[in-house]
C-alpha cells in the first residue's frame, strides 16, 4: 500500500496567544495544551508507519533549530524540512511540499503544525475514508462537525456523496468566517462543516490545480526548487525565486477554485488553538473550575484559566479570568476576552515606540 | 537648640507586602509609594539641619549593604548604623539607639522606617510642639487622628492636656487592635488616636523607664554595647548579650507602663502601608481610577491597584483588582482581600517543601 506524505505547515508566526506566542516562538512550539509542544504532537499525529511514511515538514528558516529540537526523536531521521526564506502563505508552501514529494501520485496529508486532536483513533478513521478518493484524484479536506456557531471560522457547505465513495461528500462551497446569524442557519441546516486547513490529496492533483488557477505560484515554486537537493534534510528554495511568488492561502489560490473537491466530515475534538479562550476551553478543569498550568497557587479561585511559564502565579478570590504569564510579561483579561490580546500588544508596541 | 537626633527602626521583614517585600528586601527598602524607597523618604523626612542631628539607624546585620545604598547621600555623611546581628524587636532596639545617642538628655525621634507621611509641614509641626514636653522628661507619642474605624491599628486613649503645654495631652491608656464595634465607639468619642509607633523622647528618660520596667532588657542592651565603638559608622553589638535580650515591642515593654507619657494628636497623611489594600489607597488614581506603577498596560480597566516591578504587566476588561508582578511572581487578589496574601504564601510555603 502507497504510504501517505504528512506535509507538516509550520510557517505560522500567530500573535494571538501573546505573551507566550512570540516571533521567535510561535504557538507551535509552545506546549500549551498538553507537555509537549503542538509541532511535536502534530508529528506523533502522523508516525504511524502502517500509513504514513517519512514526513515533509514546511517552516521558516528562523525556527530551524526549534524543529530539528522537535525532530529529535529517532521515529522522525527520514523527515524532510523545507525551509522557506520568506513567508507566502500555505499555497506557495503546499506547492514546495507536493514538488518535493517526488513520485506524482504521492498522498500528501496536509496539517498545520498549530491544532489539537484530542480523538485521534477518530481522525485516522477519517482519512482512511478520505484515501480511496484522494488516491483517484479528489482533493478531500476534512471539515470538523461544528459544535456551535462559531463565527471565528471559515465554513464548508457539503453536497452529495460521491458515487464510489459514499463517506465522502462533495464540496458545494467554502464559506468566509460568518456573522453570528449566518453561523446559526448554518448550524440549523445541519450541511455546513467547519474548514480546518486539514487535506489529502495527490501532490499532481495538486500542482495541476494549481497551475490551472493560480499559473504564477506554481510557476515561481518550481523555479525555486529547481537545482535544488529534494533529498537532503533541510530543502532550501531560491531565496530570490520563492519571494517572487505570490502569496495566499490554499483555500483561495486553489480549493475555492478546483474542481472534484471532496470532503469527509468528522467529530476529533478538533480546536485550533486559536485564542486563550480556546484553551481554556479544551483543557481540562480541576475541582474549582480551573484549568491551570505551570507553577500556579490558586486559592478560592474559581473558572480561571491560569498558565505559568517560568514564573510563579498566585491568587486568591478570583475567578473567570484568564491569566498567562513568564517571566517578562503578564496578561490578565476576563474569560470571553482574550481576543483583547491583539489590542494589548498594539497598545505595548505603540508605548515601545513612542 | 539642641539637636533632635533621628533613630530610624530598619528591623522589619514584613511580609505583608509579598510577593515584592521578602527577607532580603524588606518593605522599607521598596519603592512602592514613591519613586524612592520608603527607608530613604524616612530619612529625608529628618534631615532638616535647623531641627535635627546626624540619624541612628537600627537595622539587621543582612541588610547592611542596602542601608548604605540608601544613605548614599552626602547628607547623611555622619550617620550612623547600628548592626543588630539578631531581631530582638523594638524595644531593645530602641534601647541601643539611646545608649548610642550618646548625651542623656539627647532627644529621640523614633520613626519606623516603612511608613508613608505625606504631610511633611503637619508632621514637623507636631514634633516642634512635642518638644518642649520631650524635654522635660515626658514621653511623647504621635497619635494619628483616626479617618475610619480601622481594625488593624492600635489605638491610644488621650486624657487630658499638660499644663505647661496644652498641645500635648496625657495618655489615659494604650488599647490593641480592637473588633470593629469598639474601633467604632472610639471614633465616635473623638478622645482616641491611632498609635503610629513614632515617639519623641529624650534618651535618658527612656533607659530610665527601661530600666524601671524591663531590667534585663535594660541589662542585656547596656552588655551588648559595653566596649564597642559608638562612634563609628557601623555600630556592632555583641552577638550573644544580644541574644540574651528579651524580645518585646516599646509600646509593651515601656509605653504601657511608664509614667510621663504623653500624646500630639496629628493628621499628617500618615500610612503604615501596611497591606496592598493601605498601598492602594494612599496611591494616586488615574482618570480610570487605577493606580499604577511600572510597567503597566490597562486598557478598559477599572479601580484597580497594579505594580510591575521587572516585568510588564497588561490588563483589558478587569477591574477592582490588586495585581502585584515582580520577575519571579504574580499576586492577583481583589481589592479588599490583600490580607489573603499570608495564605498565599503560606500555601507556596507548603507546596515548595512538598
Amino acid at each position: 500500500m502507497t504510504k501517505i506524505t504528512p506535509v507538516i505547515l509550520s510557517g505560522g508566526s500567530g500573535t494571538r496567544l501573546w505573551p507566550l506566542s512570540v516571533a521567535d516562538r510561535p504557538k507551535q512550539f509552545l506546549a500549551l495544551a498538553s507537555d509537549r509542544s503542538m509541532f511535536a504532537e502534530t508529528l506523533a499525529r502522523a508516525c504511524d508507519a502502517s500509513r504514513f511514511g517519512p514526513a515533509l515538514i514546511i517552516g521558516a528558516e528562523r525556527h530551524d533549530a526549534l524543529m530539528e529540537t522537535e525532530l529529535g526523536d529517532a521515529a522522525f531521521a527520514d523527515a524532510r524540512i523545507i525551509l522557506e526564506p520568506s513567508a507566502r502563505n500555505t499555497a506557495p508552501a503546499i506547492a514546495l511540499a507536493a514538488i518535493a514529494a517526488g513520485s506524482g501520485d504521492a498522498v500528501m496529508l496536509v496539517m498545520p503544525s498549530d491544532h489539537v486532536i484530542a480523538d485521534l483513533p477518530a481522525f485516522l478513521g477519517a482519512i482512511d475514508t478520505a484515501l480511496p478518493a484522494a488516491q483517484e484524484g479528489w482533493l478531500v479536506t476534512f471539515g470538523i462537525n461544528p459544535t456551535g456557531p462559531e463565527t471565528g471560522f471559515g465554513y464548508i457547505h457539503m453536497a452529495e456523496p460521491l458515487a464510489d465513495t459514499p463517506d465522502v461528500r462533495k464540496v458545494a462551497r467554502f464559506i468566509e468566517k460568518p456573522p453570528r446569524d449566518k453561523a446559526e442557519a448554518m448550524l440549523a441546516q445541519g450541511d455546513h462543516a467547519w474548514n480546518a486547513g486539514i487535506f489529502l490529496m495527490r501532490a499532481d492533483r495538486y500542482l495541476e490545480e494549481l497551475a490551472a488557477h493560480a499559473p504564477d505560484m506554481h510557476r515561481a515554486a518550481h523555479s525555486a526548487l529547481d537545482g535544488v537537493d529534494l533529498a537532503a534534510r533541510r530543502i532550501r528554495p531560491q531565496p530570490e525565486r520563492f519571494a517572487a511568488c505570490p502569496s495566499d492561502s490554499i483555500d483561495y489560490a486553489v480549493m475555492e477554485r478546483a474542481t472534484r473537491v471532496g470532503i469527509v466530515p468528522v467529530s476529533c475534538g478538533w480546536s485550533d488553538v486559536g485564542s486563550w479562550d480556546a484553551l481554556a476551553e479544551i483543557g481540562a478543569p480541576d475541582a474549582d473550575g480551573n484549568t491551570v498550568s505551570g507553577e500556579v497557587i490558586a486559592l478560592d479561585s474559581r473558572n480561571n484559566h491560569i498558565h505559568a511559564d517560568g514564573i510563579t502565579v498566585t491568587t486568591s478570590g478570583i475567578h473567570d479570568l484568564i491569566i498567562i504569564a513568564n517571566s517578562s510579561h503578564v496578561m490578565i483579561v476576563p474569560k470571553g476576552r482574550s481576543q483583547d490580546v491583539k489590542a494589548i500588544a498594539e497598545a505595548l508596541k505603540a508605548r515601545d515606540k513612542s
